[in-house]
């Protein structure tokens, strides 16, 4: 336990010079009091205030630039608060409901550069949580800095895992016993006929797979459906060579982590295969070959009616909850250009290329220049075909080990492993560092790789690739949230445009022809093959598609932070817009994003579901405001 | 790790008193140093005899009674030495080759009763090791009392696992790359055609599939075949009823434990489930629906020939090695008595019962009193038909709660697992004990239970039924290790008989007729279904059956240690015989038993293989001679 603490204080020595930089000198005082004694004393008193009810005086201890993150312990939201007023605000409205207490700190608090770390428990009326918080002198008193609280399990509805795991029989003799087979064919045969669903979640990939799994443990009745054949074909498929650009130890699903000896980058049919059993050892009620057509609310029933086509026969649902587990990259952008009726050759969306096979010899011209576009261009080389990326605007790059080592290494990793920093631990660490300054400890992490991979770069700018960081320096990640789009980790096809192998074009497509791709500048580009590697559109998207135009724009758009960086306007949300949270549609929930997000957020959607669905009160602060349809 | 300690201390503390009974006086001597320093001494002293070559002091390191496990780390073989003289015999057979050296204590040594426990690690010329030693204090010095040695490593051949996982995708530009999914079909398709598997493994149950999983991970070409048309149906096909009777924490299979919301006692659907999914991300080459026909080995070509059919297709293949994994429970002993030619209702041996279903109302008779006895009259009993039990001998008991709290809770249970009890950890500890002696360790466990369940037995003995504890009292485990049979753990049916609900009749089975069952008493016993619940044939019938009687003959009896108890004649063996070591047969190898073992000698059977497959010299110590062929 001591170890994993040194490497939290080592993810923080890296990333903390500049945040800290930020602080008054004040607020960095010598330490007279040992890191437990600081943490027990902020416990203590943070504990009493509460316990009075005295807002103001909890709220006075939190550092005048402070920010507390709640994961539906005490907002039954995903929300951000800043600073004393802000903390003053968010207790105001529900510590009198939430009646916390029991803190505890759970093992040793470390120290670094002014900061001590804690990790503690705590209890609420209705559950139990885990946090994390890190404290700061200010003043000569200890102040907290970053706070976060996240629920992990009601009271009276633990899952039934170890200790608690079930019995598997019933020891004893029973006339007309049911075996375990028959149980779940008796439900299947139920679900959606004579039983309704509380919750259906529309999307089977990993993260309708990994909700589905926490609402069947939480003993949620909830169905997932999925449009393709089998569990896995969300990666089955995709392009045949394609590989998660994320590594094992952040890819782990709840409940049943991969073995030690899965690859580092796994090959998609190999994540697909895992997905399939995954749903089948983890008894996920699940539809394949299910599409929605549509799905209407009844705010008066208090249900959903969703009309579907199982396996091409119609079917009507009426869940209470329904969750749009669609994905991110569930909805291709393909631009309407002129010329693609009179194209001759092949024209997709990259989401629909079969690979390279058919490819060979033949002139592909790939639109777009983030992971896909590079993924793909890599292949058809690879198939010696002859390949041309248009580039519409600057990516950012980074190599995929530089990027492993520096930017995940100390959470997740071989080396984090080693050092006791379990998943839950690293998913909680990430957790706990707040939006609002999440890009200030990230741009130091680039301007390593920058320094580490220099000759790459100085490659790549001479190719005439158009290459940035992110508008604040900030790098890969914070663009993913922002925007989801706008970078490549680079696994090998970053060095073919850099040597040339693969020809680079810049500009915006004006039109097809018979038998080319015309950029705006006039450039004609002789193609056999189209691919519009211009990725995805919001996810309220698919609830336009699905619901109607009026809930998606009720809902807004959904994913980013309001960063007001492109593609991603302002107002700042603090939180990632609509996402595994309460939305302005009641009774819809938007799920999704990368293996580690529908991993760790699952757990608070399951745990809002669960608690709806068990008839514990659960009102929502700060729910949040739409300021952009889509 | 200190609290494993403890738990191995608890243990021997309830098992040792008996065991140190034996000893002299003079054994248990006051304690001068501390267990790290006595440790130390004594693998000060030993290593540095093995690094002399001087047998005989190290062999006076061992006290006048003691035992050395070896599996395959000295002697390429599972073997069991005893006293100074077995000591001096193994060491100067095996100290040249084997090279020893590096024995490193590897967490603070317990000390209990006089008796020092201490974890080590070692290597040899080729591997490396893991061990458990028990030290105790002889005439005043420091002496192994139990000495348990284990290869768990080849060195140049460690498996690509945590820190050396594959990545999974080769990072750079390839012409002509060809994806997991391509390498796994190629492979698919070339073994058995154009390439050969080095080793066989006839049989895809939990031990064919645990080894396969093993020596794929080992590189070692191989290929598991099975009759079933899918890997689990060993399980799905048995009656409907039945559940595990080895709880969850016992059934681990190796690189992939069990989710922790898994059933203690598994029901057989969702195991065989679970062995499906397992071979499929394990990448365990299995070909379903393939019956051996046949199999020669060739001494000069130093290869087998197996015929198989495949789907019905006749396939030759041709393997260095041969592994018969078809099960303790894999060939029935169905008796042949008179008039079952003229019997009208149902008859079939136990594996071939296909549950209760089609029984309501109907009078069955199950010839047996062991698990499988039970669990049909029960499964029968709750679906309304009339049972009557045959019970031939007497029959060994234990309640399941106590069998999992007394017999197993210290090593495989969740208390186990919250004090640091890992599944390797407990499998060392539980082979660390000298078969020689584990009856002694055995019997006050069974004294507990028989105090504990006390009305439960004289229920028992009310009802008429013939109970016993093993010819010594040492109970279930001893039996099982012995001959494999004669016991239940009791999950329910038990009461029935002891109840009357199902109806209990003695002796041995004259005939049957057209619509009864008679006993050689005369009783008549009225039979729509007649139930062999009659066991299994030594594993060497399925030698007899694939290759020949003269192999099967010159193999010898499979399984039983030699105790000279009912069904294990003697003379004592000191390991399983035959079981997962070499035998009187080049290139043929037996593999079996419950998921622990599976599990765990499967670890023993892939380094052995492993090491031939590269070429590593394999001199096999102690080769078992045949006292009995079957």
């Amino acid at each position: 336990m001591w170890l994993s603490c040194n490497t939290l204080q080592r993810f923080l020595t890296v990333a903390l010079g500049c945040v800290l930089g930020h602080m008054t000198d004040s607020m960095i005082a010598p330490i007279a009091q040992s890191a437990q004694q600081r943490a027990e004393t902020w416990f203590d008193g943070f504990e009493e205030a509460l316990r009075a009810r005295d807002v103001r005086r909890a709220a006075a201890l939190f550092a005048a630039t402070s920010y507390w993150r709640d994961l539906i312990a005490f907002s039954w939201n995903l929300t951000t608060v800043e600073n004393p007023d802000g903390v003053a605000d968010l207790l105001g409205e529900t510590v009198d409901r939430t009646a916390p207490g029991r803190f505890t700190i759970t093992e040793p608090p470390e120290e670094a550069d002014g900061v001590v770390t804690a990790w503690f428990h705590f209890e609420t009326a209705v559950g139990r949580g885990k946090g994390l918080v890190r404290l700061v002198e200010e003043g000569g008193e200890t102040k907290a800095w970053t706070f976060l609280t996240t629920l992990y399990e009601l009271k009276g509805h633990e899952e039934p895992r170890g200790w608690m795991r079930p019995k598997g029989v019933t020891h004893g003799a029973f006339k007309d016993r049911t075996t375990w087979r028959e149980q779940r064919r008796q439900e299947d045969e139920s679900l959606g006929s004579t039983t309704q669903p509380y919750v259906l979640v529309v999307g089977g990939g990993q993260g309708g797979i990994a909700l589905g799994a926490r609402l069947r443990q939480l003993g949620v009745p909830s169905l997932v459906v999925d449009k393709h054949p089998r569990p896995g074909d969300q990666w089955r498929n995709r392009y045949k060579s394609l590989c998660l650009h994320d590594p094992v130890w952040y890819d782990h699903l709840p409940y049943m982590p991969f073995p030690d000896n899965w690859p580092v980058f796994s090959p998609k049919d190999k994540i697909a295969d895992w997905l399939e059993s995954y749903v089948n050892v983890m008894e996920i009620p699940y539809w394949s070959g299910t599409e929605v057509t549509s799905a209407s609310y009844s705010a008066e029933a208090g249900e959903w009616t969703v009309q579907l086509e199982r396996d091409g026969r119609p079917v009507t649902l009426r869940p209470t909850q329904l969750v749009l587990a669609t994905g991110m990259s569930g909805k291709p952008n393909v631009p309407e250009l002129p010329g693609q009726d009179v194209f001759r050759g092949d024209q997709h969306h990259s989401s629909a290329h079969p690979g390279p096979d058919a490819y060979a010899g033949k002139r592909c011209v790939v639109i777009g220049s983030n992971n896909s576009a590079f993924d793909i261009c890599g292949a058809l080389w690879e198939h010696d075909a002859d390949v041309t990326m248009v580039q519409r605007s600057s990516t950012h790059i980074v190599k995929s080990d530089t990027l492993m080592d520096i930017g995940l290494g100390d959470l997740y990793s071989e080396r984090a492993v080693a050092a006791g920093v379990t998943t839950e631990k690293a998913d909680l660490i990430f957790a706990s560092l707040p939006y609002r300054i999440m890009h200030e400890f990230q741009i130091p992490l680039y301007e390593q790789m920058a320094e580490r991979d220099k000759d790459f770069y100085e490659r790549l700018a001479r190719a005439g690739f158009w290459h940035d960081w992110g508008e604040d320096g900030s790098g890969l990640f914070m663009k993913y949230l922002r925007r989801g789009s706008g970078y490549y980790i680079d696994v090998g096809s970053a060095e073919l445009v850099a040597h040339g192998e693969v020809k680079l074009a810049h500009g915006q497509v004006a039109r097809l022809t018979e038998d080319a791709v015309v950029l705006e500048d006039g450039t004609e580009l002789p193609a056999d093959l189209v691919v519009y590697a211009t990725g995805y559109g919001s996810m309220n998207g698919w609830a336009a598609d699905l619901i109607s135009q009026e809930v998606a724009d009720k809902v807004g758009k959904v994913w980013g932070l309001g960063s007001d960086t492109t593609k991603d306007p302002g107002p700042w949300q603090g939180e990632q817009r609509n996402m595994w949270k309460p939305t302005q549609q009641e009774a819809l929930w938007f799920h999704g994003g990368n293996l580690h997000q529908s991993r760790h957020y699952s757990l608070y959607l399951a745990l809002q579901l669960k608690a709806r669905h068990a008839g514990i009160p659960t009102p929502v602060y700060g729910l949040q405001p739409v300021h952009h349809t889509g």
